[in-house]
């Protein structure tokens, strides 16, 4: 019986752990807060990230590493790379941690990225907004999440107010600039690398952000052959050259037809919850079958499905588990604005069946606005 | 946010801890021994179900009480009842507790069921043999589970033998004795009732016995529309007689078209574990849902689906992931002879594909005669 050892005790960590109980597994979780809502289902250590004796007791109980939380210190992980197979490994880690390597990657395996820059200074900044043109976003490298860490560049009269905002941590993070996108949509692929090379992708999701936050998520996006090829082929070309292991998702902007990368994360991502229950097999548990060596579940869809994100606090459960395809997910944390607190997914048969249920669930909770563009979605393209 | 008890800590209580933390649900469960394999995933409190301090600790720390062992004391369910509401109740736990009872509620509910009679003495089980004729089956009243309590009579010469097997519990836990009946096949209804009385069924399955244990479920069970009403009729009626919340299983024979009601259980159900994959809503949810008054999920099918139950060791599991529809159950269980420690489940759209899968999976475990039969179902009707 194996022990996965967890780094991180987040929502996703709990997803893991509910979703590897099947295969016999036990779990081990490493946080930083007593409270983290893994521990709700998993035995946990409790210490930072880079405190040695937190690490070695965590070692000392586990069979294999993986991450909840992408930002453990690149040290930390290496640390435990001696010690206990981590998977992704602290190659693939490093990559994602950092936006200008990571964008540096996309471009060298000929993904198409949007024009970026280093920054390291306010002249730097000038010059960079001069050269890549406004609009653009200046983003700390490392450690950013969920938006934060960026600041939207409208005009050059904005640069002093990015600088004054970001540039603090130019030396610490580091800072990158990017064009900023026109896309009309936002898509991911979600997919996972087995320790053999297998590599599977789920449907193409697509996905709406409210404040840089993760609203809505559809699946299988409404997209040509062709894209969703591009798309799978640049995920899988990623995954081949990080010699990645486990599950990761590639954020990609979508504008006028052409497919721009925006970032990797080397973990289960918000944008595959839906797999849970659209999918034969959950990112979760294909995590843990990629990391432990055994074989890939399926990654075919069980009709569609559509992700909402509750932020802040709970909605009431009543609407989403009166839906026949409705599904709750409350990970059993304490409210806190703009804290991812859970989700719901609804799964149908058909695209009018699931755009009725979202239209149902999102008057009864007052959400119209954040089911819209999902409807508006389904009931576009054919 | 809730948490529910949970009297027994085996496998049914932990997929019902696995289901329920997506409802935000927080679990603390009751057993006789430590390593109890909800515990993996349940804090747990270690104590006999009569015990005073025990009852008393589980009972300060739950909001609602639920059963993974249906053969509490019925004394220590009502000390419980008095302090935390407890679904099902006791009269519903009571009734699932005595074949006699059990039986005699369903032919007071006009369900048909197998001749029976109590017996107390010797001299009572051989007048019984004579009216009710062999084979028949003398069977514990109490306390009975995966065929244990029981001993076949194949002619009156074996009626010594039997007594002599069980006539030392005619005192204790009771006897029965019933009717032998020639099924052609197994059923049974799964199906949950919600505190507001609303019932739900999932699809009839069909299931295979060895040795007095589940080894094989099948579902749909192809059966005339008829036949399926028939079942889900009694059913019903059973759960609106006993005001039952929560889910539970009726096991019937089906003999020329014909169904004998065998017995229920008062809980999640091993013929219901397909649910969890095979199902909108799996058994294991919508049992917590009914027992905390929330909307009872979809009980609808998705495909077809096979279970396999896993007895005293865990076979290897890679066949079962290779397949696109196979789920691995593991229980976290030290093998032990005949032991329920696992169980598969094969799914699929169509019968032709999952009596394929089904066929592969037993040529590779070697375990072809636990398959066969639901292959033999699935190539003929249909
Ligand atoms: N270059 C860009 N052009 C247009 N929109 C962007 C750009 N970068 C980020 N965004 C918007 O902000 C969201 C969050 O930014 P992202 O870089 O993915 O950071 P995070 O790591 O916080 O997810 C994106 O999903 C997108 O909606
Ligand atoms: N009266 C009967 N006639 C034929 N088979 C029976 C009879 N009673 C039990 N069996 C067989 O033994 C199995 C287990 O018996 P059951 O009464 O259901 O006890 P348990 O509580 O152990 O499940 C049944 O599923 C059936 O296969
Ligand atoms: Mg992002
Ligand atoms: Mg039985």
């Amino acid at each position: 019986m194996s022990t996965v050892g967890i780094l991180g005790g987040g929502q996703l960590a709990r997803m893991m752990a509910l979703a590897g109980a099947p295969l016999g597994l036990r779990f081990l979780v490493l946080d930083t807060v007593t409270d983290a809502c893994a521990g709700q289902f998993a035995p946990m250590v409790v210490g930072d990230y880079t405190d040695p004796s937190a690490l070695a007791q965590f070692a000392s109980q586990v069979d294999v590493a993986t991450f909840d939380f992408e930002n453990v210190p690149a040290q930390s992980a290496q640390w435990l790379t001696e010690r206990v197979p981590v998977f992704p490994g602290p190659r693939a880690l490093a990559t994602a941690q950092d936006r200008l390597a990571e964008k540096t990657l996309f471009r060298e395996l000929g993904i198409p990225v949007p024009p970026f820059a280093a920054i390291g200074t306010l002249a730097e900044l000038q010059a960079a907004v001069q050269g890549i043109g406004t609009p653009c976003i200046l983003k700390t490298r490392r450690l950013g999440y969920d938006g934060k860490g960026q600041f939207r560049i409208k005009t050059p009269a904005d640069v002093d107010a990015a600088w004054a905002a970001l540039g603090a941590q130019a030396g610490h993070v580091g800072l990158i600039l990017e064009g900023f996108v026109a896309f009309q949509r936002e898509l991911s692929v979600v997919a996972v690398r087995g320790r053999d090379g297998e590599f599977r992708a789920w449907p193409l999701t697509e996905n709406w952000h409210v404040d840089g936050v993760l609203s809505a998520s559809l699946a299988p996006a409404q997209v040509e052959d062709a894209l969703r090829d591009t798309a799978l082929g640049y995920a899988q070309a990623l995954a081949e050259a990080l010699d990645y292991v486990g599950v990761f998702a590639l954020e990609l902007f979508c504008r006028d037809g052409e497919l721009l990368a925006n970032e990797m994360a080397p973990r289960v991502h918000n944008s595959g919850h839906w797999t849970i229950e659209g999918s034969e097999t959950s990112q979760f548990q294909n995590h843990l079958r990629a990391v432990l060596g055994l074989p890939l579940g399926s990654t075919r869809m069980i009709g569609t499905a559509c992700m909402l994100n509750w932020l802040g606090q709970m909605p009431d459960a009543g609407a989403v588990l009166a839906e026949a395809g409705g599904h709750w997910h409350d990970y059993g944390k304490q409210p806190r604005a703009g804290r991812k607190v859970g989700h719901a997914t609804l799964r149908a048969d058909s695209r009018k069946e699931l755009a009725d249920a979202l239209q149902r669930v999102g008057e009864a909770l007052g959400l119209q606005g954040q089911v819209a563009p999902v409807v508006r979605a389904l009931e576009s393209a054919g």
